[in-house]
């Protein structure tokens, strides 16, 4: 069990300098076309790995990343895991909670029935369109319209 | 009191998005021609001001300004403001360690005695060379060498 005053600090490093993001992702192998990805990350200057590598012993999940550019990613994108991280974190989160609070309610309902039907996958790819906005992601997202046409195309939406 | 869950998500806080800082800034009028001035700043989009309100009413010191560029600062300059808030934070700081550390100790000095001597003002300076490197500092900053040559024109040093 994390002490509440860890749980808090990791909380406040994740307001600071930390990333909840939930994406759609293109996967041409998936029957729908498209998986829902929700995920933390932290970076950090890789001099400063020691960090990353207390918060992934801390947090018991995820994975560290040296990017080339001298900065080092700890990544946690398993569902599961995001939702117990969340979930712990939650209680002392001050400023993404809106972030945490969609990401936890897709990644219950993603970890809850692995094979979503078409209609209800549709209706989680419409709760990250709000988390886009959320974020004020730049890069270009895919957002529920572009699955919506896939679903439909691949006539795997009743009408 | 502040509770140390609290002071935990701020130090997380100051950690992941916070700035101590510890500068030499010219002043024409001081008499040894430049003041050594530390700071604790967070910065956050405007649209997040309600929490750079809530750290200042929780550690109840310091002023925000909200810049045009959509970004507000909070900042803690007054030497003793500092070093409470330092102080306070510092057994839960765990990235910015060094800085927490070097700050404190030269704000205590300025603390205790606002009228340094030449000689003590420059072993002071000096002190503030090591937490350049130390925060990476792109900016061209003032440094000791440069307190020295003033102090010496002035006649100010015992040689």
């Amino acid at each position: 069990m994390t002490s509440p005053e860890i749980l808090s600090y990791i909380a406040g490093f994740l307001d600071g300098d930390g990333c909840i993001n939930l994406q759609i992702v293109r996967r041409k192998d998936y029957k729908l076309g498209y998986q829902i990805r929700p995920s933390v990350t932290f970076f950090q200057s890789t001099i400063n790995r020691f960090l990353l590598e207390w918060l992934k012993s801390t947090l018991g999940v995820g994975f560290i990343r040296d990017r080339k550019d001298g900065v080092s990613e700890y990544a946690i994108v398993e569902v599961d895991s995001v939702l117990k991280v969340l979930s712990q974190l939650r209680p002392y989160v001050r400023l993404k909670t809106k972030q945490c609070d969609l990401t936890i309610s897709v990644a219950q309902e993603l970890s809850q029935s692995r094979r979503l039907a078409p209609g209800d996958f549709l209706e989680l790819a419409r709760k990250v369109d709000q988390f886009i906005d959320l974020n004020f992601s730049r890069k270009r997202s895919i957002r529920s319209d572009q699955v919506e046409g896939y679903l439909r195309a691949q006539q795997l939406l009743i009408p």
